[in-house]
């Protein structure tokens, strides 16, 4: 059973009354409840697991207690909203020191003063094997703000909040035992140490010009295929729009690989994978500067189903959840 | 590090500001959020890991399942709450068969429709040893009406909310290996499917009658011991008011253990800790009844520190976090 497909499994199963206030259950960045006051609360829950989702042996521990909780808030920035609580499940390998346990939880610590949240509760256990870090962040929003997978409209452009590929080609240098990273720190901060893009996210919400949103963690050729599935739309995407970035290009020149494959299906990019009419782009693209960050248009919503990616010749082949191995 | 050393630590770091709806954050079952019109949010956190907490050998999945749901839930009833939405993350290990998973699922959509309260998200991950379940659940509450761990008064009765061991007393059959539980029906549900008493704690809640509360998951000694750091003060039961079982008799006869043993220390008995007034003694009997559960007082709360064990000649010992190893 691939993952997600359990939790999908389960959802169907529930078979119970839905309460009212639930507005979303599984299959958005968030569940999103009614709080009262036209304001929603919205529930995410990410587990990062060693030897799944990081290496030790190269991911610093602080860095990695921020990405927990980051992971996490990406998820609320993703519906517009801005996190506010989050509870922490730890599970530790025998052997963990607890110096490396207090290095962990530090970076945690600064991830919760950054994103102005706060630890409310959790748990630790002993895990037979791997470090385990499972969280579950609360957020909230105004409830006439919140931003869906599902509401992009034919026509509509489609957007990404920053680069591609960064931590991808990070993890790929890693994995190669490129340990200098002279040169390539974009790429180590993006795969070690993202941002969730909690501003942004907030910003594009409030403005109502966006039809869709989710965050990009899985990749974009996957996660703009959920995005297109909740949808019942398809996406064209360019390929002569995909951000290029230096160090990306750099790595895979090092690498011998093709940065094009990391743009395309590598996951962990953390920025906001959205969806806007044409007559929005001016106002969207000075909203992204005030926040700091370039929204890169990509390519637009169409009639259909998957993401197609279409090359300088025009020639167009299927990306949907990253559905092949390699790029002439 | 001990359990839950580290939450304690990464609380103590977390300097923010704090919420001013937070109205309890660490150091109690449940989290307590003000949502508005006069209502609270609940929130708890608990992982089950196999060979820590579970051992699949004996324990069927669907029960597995249902249990995962009970001791959050149980978190719940110990503020005075009811369950509505919740979070699993489930960590799956090499070579778990889909029909597994599913039967584990069964049980966790059983426990829903049984507390009345739906899965909202989650996450599934490949766990690298062992089977591992997270739960967030989401419950609700009056602010007026919640229970805490702290507010424990001289004088006041502590009462359990049903017979205590039988977990305990349950595994230590299976680990001796006697798979026969003809006889020990009870055992065997205490600790593979145990309830959570939702309807009681709200009762109890709702009564206005009860200072403290909390649920028994770490064994009396050390969750009343909890409860008297909370409030300040000291507790002194009698080994002559615990409740005893038939079942837990026979089974300490039968593997020439101490039921009382059981009693004290043994975790997981998910039935409800709490303390009163002594004159709302007959009307908090009379509640549990109609909750179907019955009340045993079993001491007091007294000046001082940690819990006394007083046996039947008088002579009264330290039992706090259970702090002994043999009785005699």
């Amino acid at each position: 059973m691939k993952e997600r497909e359990l939790i999908q499994c389960l959802s169907s199963m529930a078979v119970g009354a839905k309460e009212e206030a639930l507005l979303c259950g599984i299959g958005d960045d968030c569940a999103v409840v009614r709080s009262g006051e036209g304001r929603v609360l919205l529930y995410s829950m990410d587990t990062l697991q060693e030897g799944v989702h990081f290496d030790l042996s190269w991911h610093p521990l602080k860095q990695l207690g921020r990405k927990s909780v980051t992971v996490n808030v990406s998820d609320i920035a993703a519906m517009g909203g801005r996190p506010k609580y989050f509870l922490f499940s730890l599970g530790i390998p025998p052997g963990f020191a607890d110096a490396r346990a207090l290095q962990l939880s530090e970076g945690v610590v600064e991830a919760c003063a950054l994103y102005d949240c706060q630890l409310i509760g959790g748990d630790t256990v002993a895990s037979p094997a791997g470090l385990s870090l499972t969280l579950t962040v609360i957020g909230e929003a105004r409830e006439g703000q919140v931003v869906y997978r599902h509401g992009a409209q034919l026509g509509d452009i489609v957007y990404v909040s920053g680069p591609l590929g960064l931590s991808a080609a990070g993890l790929a240098l890693f994995q190669a035992g490129e340990g200098d990273l002279a040169g390539f720190s974009r790429l180590y901060r993006a795969h070690c140490d993202p941002l969730a893009q909690v501003a942004l996210g907030q910003r594009l919400a409030k403005s109502g010009l966006v039809n869709a949103m989710m965050d990009l963690s899985d990749g974009l050729a996957t996660d703009l295929a959920h995005l297109c599935a909740r949808s019942g739309l398809g996406a064209r995407i360019f390929r002569h729009a995909l951000p290029l970035d230096d160090e990306c290009e750099q790595a895979a020149a090092l690498l011998g690989r093709e940065s094009l494959e990391w743009m395309i299906s590598g996951g962990e990019d953390y920025a906001l994978l959205l969806t806007a009419p044409k007559d929005a782009k001016q106002q969207l693209l000075a909203l992204g500067e005030q926040a700091g960050q370039t929204l890169y248009p990509l390519g637009e919503m169409v009639q259909g189903a998957g993401v197609e990616l279409v090359d300088a010749e025009g020639y167009a082949r299927s990306v949907s959840y990253r559905g092949f191995d390699h790029f002439s």
